[in-house]
């Protein structure tokens, strides 16, 4: 490694990094003595605090609200190849004690100890994402260290995500590696799935979801089903292989439901699960309209919270969700409430459940908290690599 | 039923009753109006709000912080032996939809909206606890409302818990119906237990962590766990049975090791299941002057808060003890730490962890965050009904 420049904190600004975070602020950088714009997007830097004494190495963008994150506590050791076969074994050594299939999420940026990388693994197709400057700088070693490493047939590029608007990134889909097969397989909780990992969502499937798909497995055999904001049918297509009698999958995206059917008949359950192309809140007016009732609910919309601000609205709108969904609900029914958005606090979401429940003078259970699966490790120092909850809840009326 | 006194509260304090609660405070109630010493304690009442409306109702008792409990919100169905078995059956409707053996908590106090009353289920055995006045004074018909709804051919009183204590009720033990056998067995996880329910810890049985263990059960194969507080053997013997090498269970009670030994035998574990006598922080001092290593260590303490004064120094002692317990740790282990502490918040403990890693400079991924089981159901109006946590985190060394 070439010899790195010098990012100077202020006083006491390390103490955060100290705790085990890995992000830096630029108010807490003294840009007198190491100023921000003299780093190229993505340079490495030696991280020292107020004193010079040196705390790691991290990568620096002036563009960004965080302007650096540290990738090493060893100021001798940089972002390269040889810390990238370092850190991916020790990712894959830990989805190999915790799987025995490989299908999962490889890498979980600062939870794997690698900011800004997420790699989707589905057998032999690694599907990446490179969400900061920093990363994007590390691209070439990356690939050379995914290939000793895994060796994969097939690298995708999946850089089309809103972190890198934020880097200064540009937006772009590439295979890099390989010649992407016409279906890109995967198995979760015994169920087979195709997906679009070129244009579906994110890296074209959520893993996070897999232990909170298979609680809810438990739970649904002989009943009738709603699946809303289905996508590829990850829920919906497992509670129907799981005994559902009914399965109503409901999408705004025409081309995700297409792929909903064609997961069914993977798994030869066709006759067991229907589609409904249409708007969240639509779809829920029309089924109350039509009198339908079911006897499970499921709600794993998009992140209605993405920033901040958000919030307020956001509750708002995960409040209508829920209290719309739990009309459908028969008189003794199980919803599954879940939330993708960081910023909706775990409470409040059982306060949205809560509040739901009352607005219909039902009594509320919750009979399951779920998280994120383990191949999204959460990093104890940084609250923001937890973002996703899932609340079973029983609603019956007394 | 004979008609019921009211209880008349002040201005705006039917607004968390309204909201989904449960529970009065006795500075809510208008005593002017209707003094509470006027009811004798556990004496039923019809709530009304400060403009007469009737809200339902509770039970009253004027020696508890809370002075009264919502049983019904119909002013005109009070605790009898007809609500107690439209609410027995719903519970147990639920258990049967989760579980296919009968060995869980079939009522969960609040969460099942039995304000006070514990059960537990160890098949025909069940194990009662009545933790306030107003349950007490249910007790007749509580019988006799499970003898219609699950006929049990025993019925075990554990009525030494402290929250008797704090309704003024006095402390006993007693077998109500039916003979206990010699031993009262269970199953969790598909391994077999016999469980001290006149004189073991709370009911005899911890059923809140069988999700939790189950997580944990999937990963220990071919490891050598420490199972600290090991009390019966829930969490060691159950190690043992998915094929950890090696188990040491640490428990400062002799009678609960001699368990432990007994339950390791009842599923041809007792090669692989060790046990040792002591205060758990002496043992973790002991090993570690031993230089044992485990590459599994269990914290399934007792409730270090009991009280919110006791918030700091409870949080002392869980930063002390996972502190120690990570110094067992091989290079990458995995370590299970629950709390059952209503005081301590989620953040918290993952905080304890984050302090724990980073004083050994070792980095900490957390890949699970259990709560407690569905059949001990969150009221989503009453955050002190949820109470456990156990975090799976993974510890390792750069």
């Amino acid at each position: 490694m070439t010899a790195l420049r010098s990012l100077r904190l202020k006083k006491h600004a390390d103490r955060r990094l100290k705790a085990g975070h890995l992000w830096l602020y630029s108010n807490e950088v003294d840009t007198d003595a190491t100023p921000l714009k003299a780093f190229a997007p993505g340079e490495q830097a030696v991280v020292e605090a107020a004193n010079g004494k040196p705390m790691g190495v991290a990568y620096v963008n002036a563009h960004s609200l965080i302007c650096a994150r540290l990738v090493s506590r060893d100021p001798a050791m940089g972002l390269d190849r040889s810390l990238l076969v370092h850190r991916l074994n020790q990712a894959l050594a830990l989805r190999q004690r915790l799987f025995d299939k490989p299908f999962y999420r490889l890498v979980h940026g600062e939870g794997d100890l690698l900011p800004g990388l997420i790699i989707d693994r589905f057998d032999d197709v690694l599907v990446v994402q490179l969400n900061t400057a920093g990363m994007q700088a590390a691209l070439e070693p990356l690939l050379d260290a995914l290939d000793k490493v895994l060796a994969p047939r097939v690298v995708v590029l999946r850089n089309d995500t809103g972190g890198r608007r934020q880097e200064g990134l540009e937006s772009h889909v590439e295979v890099v590696k390989g010649e992407l097969p016409e279906a890109v397989l995967l198995e979760e909780n015994g169920v087979r799935f195709a997906v679009p990992v070129l244009d579906g969502q994110k890296t074209g499937w959520f893993y996070d979801h897999r232990g909170n798909r298979a609680w809810l497995n438990g739970l649904v055999a002989g009943k009738r089903v709603l699946d809303l904001f289905s996508y590829v049918g990850g829920w919906g297509v497992q509670a129907a292989a799981h005994g559902a009698s009914e399965v109503l999958c409901v999408d705004a995206s025409a081309r995700a439901l297409e792929q909903v059917a064609e997961n069914a008949a993977l798994n030869g359950l066709h006759e067991q699960v229907a589609v409904g192309e249409g708007d969240a809140f639509e779809a829920l007016a029309a089924l109350k309209a039509d009198g339908e009732q079911f006897d499970v609910v499921i709600l794993d919309p998009p992140a209605f919270i993405k920033k901040r601000k958000d919030i307020p609205a956001g509750e708002r709108a995960y409040g209508k969700l829920n209290r719309e969904a739990m009309r459908l609900l028969g008189r003794d029914g199980l919803l599954l409430s879940a939330s993708c958005s960081m910023h909706l606090a775990p409470e409040r979401l059982v306060d949205v459940v809560r509040g739901a429940a009352r607005h219909q003078d039902r009594h509320g259970q919750i009979l399951f908290q779920g998280h994120q699966g383990a191949d999204h490790p959460v990093h104890p120092a940084i609250p923001e690599t937890a973002y996703l909850k899932a609340l079973g809840v029983r609603v019956f009326r007394d």
